[in-house]
């Protein structure tokens, strides 16, 4: 009988510490030699030696100022009733005085620059002067650069290892080269292989078939080695082949510096890489205790006796950016002779609760923003294969192996991938899914750069409790209350007693059923969810929309035990249309703009509101004033007016204030 | 009479403000349009609209594991005792069990995937199994990846005026898209200008003439708007000739977006960028209240029908670099759509006093670390001519208009170039200047990444002066005691009372009179210097070689006021050097390596102990340590030993520790 092949566990730092004695020994683990580069192209480059100066700068005294060059004992004594005259001879007479301009060699027989607005001259300019008068004396070398004020020649400019940056182009071209050594950038193949996986270049032609996988990775791979200073080679898409698989990674091989194999890291059927790996050089670790990520291969290969380090890349997108940021990032570094990256560190209350499995290291994707005086950190979706999750984070929370996870409210360390002024200018949107709430994110983008709107969806319920925890700077809210049949406020009497907020309408949007197009079940309303052949597709408790459902449902009666599919819950809309467009539910309540976008049919069943629920603190906030701006904004509103089923009349309404304590 | 034009004195919000005036009235304040570049091209590009979802990731449910395809409902009731056998199918037929590697789409008919891990099957191979056992149930959708778990279509991916990082292109990629709309990059033309400049190659070529002056301007100008996102075009050089500047501007402004004139931005008789801009189009602004940048001009040319807007650059390389900061920097931005460049801050303890001239503000380059608990800046040398200042620089202190200056000891606001990370791997020595010291930086920065010693030159006894305020981390000192002969320690009891240090011999140096070469006054010894025919330069005062020479006046009987010279003082023995080997002074008093360097002859004196004075506390940290193992280390030993003058048989030994109080 089968069994599976279980995958190490290999703890993060032992894995890169077994990597890295492999790589000394192999004598992979010093900093490249240097290639020369012209000095226009060397930006952002690494020095590979340090630089001394060949030339002095300035290389001789020069006229600090536009003036008249004097020896300055000739100009002892002079007053205002007692002005000294001076003729003006060229600079190669000795004595008097000899016009200057800025950076002009200082005669060899002078010691000083009187600048030109002390003297008086007989002529309409300067430089043709024949004599000057002065009314004080000056001093010796004053308003002269001296020679070598700025460098040294012999002088040590720029030490190895330095990243150059635009000034340092200038001192090293000052002192005399035209050319600088710096290191060679490493070499980084990228091998995408996989019998699923097409480019996105034959998606965009022709569509993706069931069953294929968009290629992706090896571009995130790519511009990551660019980003850390490498040269990347994305290679063809091999497929599960084991042959082909090993000729392409010798030929990767041969022509570069690290090779990345993504993906086939795995242990199942198709996973070549281990075996590749094996065959061709030295396995060192099989499985890392980190997620995502855990499918990580480490080894050395070694071809026509060369040896070269690989890296068996997990498949799954975040799996993949990870383990660049983990393996290939510092491996770069030091190739480059420079520190590994270190991202800044923040301290941030955690909005929610995240359990971790004991054993491995999990690094969790958080959004982060500053709500009033703490910074709050709102978890991202947890999925290897969300990449998504990725793109909105600002920071990775790393929870160790064996901590099995962090409460509601507990201060956690977050290490940030956004700088702490975009940190500062976000605002942080937690409550119900909205497209007109995407819209705005989109305009204040536009509208107020280095301003953002990050939304975390927890439905209209968890965004009440997130303002009353002080977790963001506001909710978006459709809660239909059953007893009054009112929206939203006897939700905030009730989760929010006793806290200001004001109450805005963004919108009304059409709330219906969400069917397949030409409706082939049949289905006329919320009665026809019942019937056996009908599969449901729901949305998770809290949210509005299932709320408005459990709503509809008691008032006709209908049992929700009674439909097939009530317990599957997806998390937004666009979600819940998707499951229905995929032909794996038959009928969703959403709102009809998600309909639309997935070009459903649509079975209207309500207009509902949608309001934002804003603190009165931030409300007042000039910091927060262009999202009330926007709601006053005729493009921004025509916008959200475009959107299937919405209705703008009320936007920007004030529902109701709340000032005091209740 | 002749009297000087003055330029103007605007501040700089008020300039700024000027010309973000006229270019809204010229329509040239807004975002640039898009283009399309190919993803593996755009990576640092600015998203010019918001990208939304074409396809769903994944775009159907797909396996999330390696394992088989089933419908949940068959696996109820199955337990250790009673396990459930399920025969395996293909995928097309229904019901059952079918193989599933991660990332396949689950058949139409499954609603779950159970682990390969946890079933087992007949065969070697899971995929050839023809039936499974289950021991436990599985749930509804485990292990599967629902349709748009990561990306919904239609959903918003990306907003416009977001700046492309690696995952952002993998995102784009994944929902359907080969090309992304990025604003085009501004495209800026730099005309350097002044019959005085050479280019970088012929000062390579055939040296530096009197006179003459190296064009590095372009070079930093281009760099940075490169690094701002820009496309730099470097002209050639233009003499000095209105008619030839002008057409040049003209030929530029045609095909840019914007102009950078360096330099002619003053008021000189050769400065033509003031009248090339009002002859081609608009004079907004000349002259700014800001030291280093005085001379900048803000205009905007007409150019066939066309606004084009100019930067009148001053030509001194701070002065520029900084033009670039304060005026092309926000404008690229603008142009890109995103916010101007802030730089992180920081508070910091003023190492001395800083007087400011009243009315402009002046920007004060500073070297920053951190000294215990808090952090230290070492203003750095204020001429707009010393670049090497602004390479050397971790941050500006800013002082406004009309604040006349900052105390020793005040806490002040540095605006940051370097890193925080850079900033506390940052070891700080004040003192004396010593080339084994340049040596240490660059073994420093080649052995231990990440970090970097810093040294600012205060003399030996400006040293100990700092170390007793806790402004470093480390003094080198050369202190001769006049009474006893013996080297620094009479100094440290005396300015270190009290204060535990550890005192550690770097090396001993040759020190002596450094002439010309081939000794064309026939200077034989101290005696020489007191002859009306010899000039000498000095160092400043509490500097060691000036008190050695003061020492050795004495025993002599030599009166400094004899000798020519003697008040013209030098922050270092390479500036003595080349004053010397620049036929300003005759000689000079200092170390061998710095006359070799410079090609001098030299006398020699006497041999020194040049000593690190360094506080316990930092002595005994480990993040100290490199320093104390370099000076173990036998190439560093080595590399010092080979500057000429230099013995290092005393290299790291412990010359006294104070450990107590006084």
């Amino acid at each position: 009988m089968g069994r599976r092949i279980y995958l190490e566990d290999v703890p993060l730092e032992e894995a890169w510490a077994r990597w890295l004695r492999a790589l000394e020994e192999a004598g992979l683990d010093q900093p490249f030699p240097g290639e020369r580069v012209p000095l226009d192209q060397a930006l952002g480059r690494v020095t590979a030696e340090p630089i001394w100066a060949r030339l002095s700068v300035p290389p001789y005294p020069a006229a600090a100022m536009d003036g008249f060059a004097v020896r300055a004992r000739d100009t002892v004594g002079a007053t205002e009733t007692q002005p000294r005259v001076l003729p003006v001879h060229p600079a190669d007479a000795e004595g008097g005085a000899c016009y200057v301009d800025t950076g002009d060699p200082l005669p060899p027989w002078a010691d000083a620059v009187v600048p030109v607005e002390q003297v008086q001259f007989d002529a309409e300019a300067p430089e043709r002067a024949t004599r000057i008068t002065l009314y004080q004396p000056i001093a010796p070398w004053a308003n002269v650069r001296p020679i070598a004020e700025d460098i040294a020649a012999g002088e040590l400019v720029l030490p190895a290892n330095h990243r150059l940056r635009p000034v340092d182009l200038g001192v090293i071209a000052a002192c005399g080269y035209v050319e600088v050594s710096v290191r060679r950038q490493p070499r980084v193949a990228i091998l995408p292989t996989g019998t699923e996986l097409i480019s996105p270049e034959q998606a965009a032609a022709r569509g993706v078939r069931p069953g294929e996988i968009i290629e992706f990775n090896s571009l995130v791979l790519a511009a990551q080695v660019q980003e850390w200073g490498g040269l990347p080679t994305r290679f063809p898409i091999v497929p599960d082949d084991l042959e082909r698989l090993m000729e392409a990674t010798q030929a990767a091989a041969r022509t570069h510096d690290l090779v990345l194999i993504n993906a086939g890291s795995s242990a199942g059927s198709e996973d070549f890489t281990a075996r590749v790996v094996s065959t061709l050089g030295t396995l060192l670790v099989h499985g890392v205790a980190v997620r995502p990520g855990h499918p990580v291969i480490l080894g050395i290969l070694h071809v026509d006796g060369r040896p070269v380090p690989v890296i068996g890349v997990p498949g799954f997108p975040v799996s993949a950016a990870l383990t660049g940021e983990i393996f290939v990032e510092p491996l770069l570094a030091r190739w480059l002779g420079r520190p590994p990256r270190r991202r800044p560190r923040l301290s941030a209350v955690l909005t929610r609760k995240l359990l971790s499995p004991l054993g491995d290291e999990e690094w969790v994707r958080v959004t982060v923003g500053r709500v009033g005086e703490r910074y709050v950190a709102a978890p991202l979706p947890r999925g290897a294969g969300v990449l998504s999750s990725l793109v909105r984070a600002d920071g990775i929370l790393r929870i160790p192996r064996f901590v099995e996870g962090y409460d509601q409210g507990q201060v956690v360390p977050v290490e940030l991938y956004t700088s702490g002024e975009e940190i500062e200018g976000t605002i942080l949107a937690i409550g119900s899914h909205d497209m007109a709430l995407d819209l705005m994110a989109q305009f204040l983008a536009e509208r107020y750069p280095g301003r953002r709107l990050q939304s975390a969806n927890a439905g209209s319920l968890g965004g009440l409790i997130a303002l009353r925890r002080g977790e963001c700077h506001l909710a978006g809210s459709h809660l239909l209350d059953p007893e009054s049949g009112e929206y939203n406020l006897p939700y905030i009497r009730r989760y929010l007693a006793g806290m200001p907020v004001v109450v805005i309408t963004l919108a009304h949007r059409e709330q219906g059923l969400m069917i397949a197009p030409g409706n082939p079940k049949g289905i006329r309303d919320l009665r026809d969810l019942a019937r056996p052949d009908v599969r449901f597709v729901n949305r998770q408790r809290g949210a509005g929309t299932r709320i408005l459902l459990d709503y509809y449902l008691q008032r006709l009666g209908i049992d929700p035990g009674s439909i097939q599919g009530y317990e599957r819950e997806e998390l937004t809309h666009l979600a819940v249309a998707a499951a229905v467009a995929g032909g794996r539910a038959d009928a969703g309540l959403g709102i009809r703009a998600a309909a639309v976008t997935m070009g459903l049919d649509f079975i209207p069943l309500t207009l509902e509101r949608y309001d934002l629920v804003i603190p009165l603190a931030f409300y007042e906030d000039p910091w927060f004033q262009p999202v009330l701006e926007l709601l006053h904004d005729a493009r921004f509103r025509a916008a959200v007016a475009a959107l299937p089923g919405y209705e703008v009349t009320a936007m920007g309404r004030e529902v109701t204030r709340i000032t005091g304590s209740a």
